[in-house]
């Protein structure tokens, strides 16, 4: 059945795990649909509605137990085991995600950088020396590799997501401003910078 | 007409605009539908479907003509005017959202950096200075600041765009983990690195 679900549940249920996670340092121990509605700006419908679709985890009037739900979403989410991450092109960007991942309390676990320039070879960022990108093929015989993190320049990502590709990996996380062509059992995720800083543009026009 | 569109619509709008802004520096003058189509990885009557939206820029079986459209998407999405940044939170992320934002080819134009860090004061980043955040209520007196970057902790951020929102600004592009509370005639953007993350770990389950 979870193989169905449409993308638009898919984006809320992480905000729902955040709200959850936030409810449980805060010790709250149940909620109605009705509160966790009103704190996501999100009907209490819409909410029962994104939970059936995996079985629903309450009860009518008794809400939802915040622990069990916390728990059954992160499931859901592919939260329950540790995903190793690469990262390709250490500039700005590239540092402030690499520092992003080890310090989100998400089992994601950065454990390589790569990029082309000799003169950040060694360089330590988010705790991880800089390797050169040619380096990647033996790294990834010694290191599961999950997901690739692509923060380069438009005309680079392309040739470095085919070579990945070709030595297996199977995960993208891709900031570059281009949309990667890879084969179907290949998993992308984008992060488009100005497509979301145009979103905002539209939707400043007539106010 | 235009009030009426469907964020999911408006989603793919910054995408068309790329992608025609591609065609034109490769010098393509005319685009069919199903051209365009196979490009974009949607199908014919989708694309067909949104810019009717907008009034329809095509004729039966005679294509786009990719200038008009690129100008006519770029005034949708409210690109006619150059629009002034300021930023909050000069870390990693902030730096590389500074640089992006001046070094795209959009009109976006970052005026201001401002940080809580003593020590970044003066700093050069992106071309232009880092001030004190306490700086911001006399920057506002003098520039116009259309969107603010919130590139802040979680914590930091929620009381920052209070601030903010009673000094006038009306657009906050927001990087911190936290979905922030605005008044409604406010535009908030949101870039959750963590939501994205684990919509990409949902999306690998079960390959």
């Amino acid at each position: 059945m979870e193989n169905n679900i449409s993308q638009a549940v898919i984006r809320r249920m992480p905000r729902y795990y955040r709200y959850l996670g936030e409810l449980l340092e805060n010790g709250v121990e149940r909620i109605s649909s009705k509160e966790l509605s009103e704190r996501m700006q999100v009907t209490a419908s819409q909410i029962r509605q994104d939970l059936n679709n995996f079985g629903g985890f309450g009860q009518q009037g008794y809400g939802y137990n915040v622990e069990f739900l916390y728990e059954e979403i992160g499931r859901i989410l592919g939260l329950t085991k540790v995903h190793n991450v690469a990262l390709f092109g250490v500039g700005n960007l590239g540092a402030a995600i690499a520092n992003y991942v080890n310090f989100e309390k998400l089992p994601f676990r950065m454990i390589g950088l790569f990029d082309v320039d000799q003169k950040k070879k060694d360089r330590i960022v988010g705790g991880i020396p800089v390797m050169m990108i040619d380096e990647f093929e033996d790294f990834i015989k010694e290191h599961r590799v999950d997901i690739a993190v692509l923060t380069l320049p438009k005309d680079a990502a392309m040739p470095v997501a085919e070579r990945l590709v070709s030595l297996g990996v199977r995960a993208f996380w891709n900031f570059a401003h281009v949309d990667l062509m890879v084969p179907d059992d290949v998993v992308v995720e984008n992060v488009h910078l100005s497509d979301s800083l145009m979103q905002l543009s539209y939707n400043m026009t007539g106010r």
